[in-house]
């Protein structure tokens, strides 16, 4: 299924995109794609639903397609070709970090330039929705913990998450630097999350391309590494790292984003955002 | 006021210590100390209350004084006998990180010693509880976005904050580490944030020794600092960063928390806390 949340910033309303390609109102299903809504059984409660016996709804305005993300936690340097491109070693475990859930924003969504940014960057990602609570969980059993997965644009500011005196969530959190969606797509309609073409473009131009066959650290594994420094509940969000191709890797001048581009975005099978950059608001 | 949550974990109801030390029922007037309802606006409906108005009630458990944590942010570094026994320079401008909300835990609540953990270890804080939003405030407008204040134990694994390839996040996020409360004491009764004397002992033996006087940035640096690169929300909670004695820092050898131990803890005019550890729960 493709989930999806639809209406004003905070007021989004759950609907579901059908096979027809028609939008549909979940609102008399569930509350809201958030939280214990993202568990197995209220996914198959949704599931045995026919489409077309819900109201028909319209989009004015497509949300984060996961609400209320309690954490937002982001892999660094997993993709064997960006870390390559970096010049960095690949890291022998995942390299963590967290972004500020008030960076949430829909896929359509206005990305701020914060003031005083200099280096603002792109990078798309495939993101993992928790569907169930992980506490020290296998490698093995680690997937049936994933509700579904979504697209990602990990925007980063690479002077401060780098230049401003350590710990790179600074440059992570910004207000609009988490857009997610357009869906959440259930796992059972991703075959193999680790071969999934990803792609990035600004005002046209192709700047990112990859595949999740060159993560060095899948999606179970990094599920499972996580849970054993952290409990994953529903409704969290990872994102998974970024193929080659960010603004700051460009050779022999790194470009950055500046107000009035535009970011078009997509991953296999997961859908495809657009963001405009606009100057930060207060 | 003392304002705190009393009841089972994720149960909590709302409560007031009052001046003549009885506890009182906040049920009838606030939802919960969460969110919104950490607004002056909020704040003063309470206040303007008669406490002897209020039911009675008892205190089974005390759990985190605030609700609904929305992100965890962490000071490194913050104090200047600290960066000295760590054998660190000073930071320039604040180090930020983040902790797992999912850490949040009561003040008196068991802390779990993670699976394979060799160096658990301890930190008493000033904790910073945010009652407006704040995004690029200046210093001094920064205090009138501050809710109150209240004891933070930011519980540490030294190596997986170190040792494990990148960003502390990863070894300060287990379940438990996060101890806040017993009491959000509100703004207008800290007289100064920048003198408050906080102590820690493990099983009696004092370890930690300090006063936020020594911070290197104060609280109004640090809201105003940290609203520059994210948002700050009612309910986030900063912990502004740990005074000299934590076992990392014990020469000739360092030392760690082992099961079965327990650690107080507290702050002039804020309360104590009082936490034995355990082994980590699945």
């Amino acid at each position: 299924m493709k989930l999806l949340r639809l209406g004003a910033l905070g007021a989004e309303k759950p609907a579901l995109l059908a096979d027809d390609g028609t939008l549909r109102d979940l609102c008399g299903i569930v509350s809201d794609i958030a939280g214990e809504m993202l568990g197995d059984e209220a996914l198959n409660r949704i599931r045995s639903i026919d489409p077309a016996s819900l109201p028909l709804v319209s989009a004015d305005r497509v949300g984060a397609c996961v609400g209320n993300v309690g954490k937002f936690i982001c892999v660094g340097l997993n993709y064997a070709d960006h870390a390559k491109e970096t010049g960095k070693e690949p890291p022998p475990e995942p390299i963590l970090f967290m972004k500020a859930t008030t960076a949430v924003v829909g896929p359509n969504d206005d990305v701020e330039i914060p003031r005083t940014s200099a280096k603002t960057d792109w990078e798309v990602e495939l993101g993992v929705v928790i569907g169930k609570r992980a506490k020290y969980v296998s490698e093995a059993d680690a997937l049936s913990h994933v509700a579904g997965y979504c697209v990602v644009n990990d925007v980063s500011e690479r002077a401060f998450q780098s230049e401003r005196g350590g710990q790179w969530t600074k440059g992570k959190s910004h207000d609009t630097f988490g857009p997610i969606g357009p869906w959440l797509v259930t796992r059972d309609e991703v075959a193999d999350p680790q071969n999934l073409s990803l792609w990035l473009d600004v005002d046209g131009q192709r700047r990112q391309t990859g595949n999740t066959s060159t993560m060095i650290f899948g999606v179970a594994h990094l599920v499972s590494y996580i849970s054993q420094f952290m409990t994953l509940m529903p409704g969290d969000v990872i994102a998974t790292g970024t193929p080659p191709g960010v603004g700051m890797g460009i050779k022999p001048t790194p470009v950055f984003l500046q107000t009035g581009q535009v970011m078009t975005l997509g991953i296999e099978g997961l859908g495809e955002q657009r963001q405009t950059t606009i100057a930060a608001r207060d």
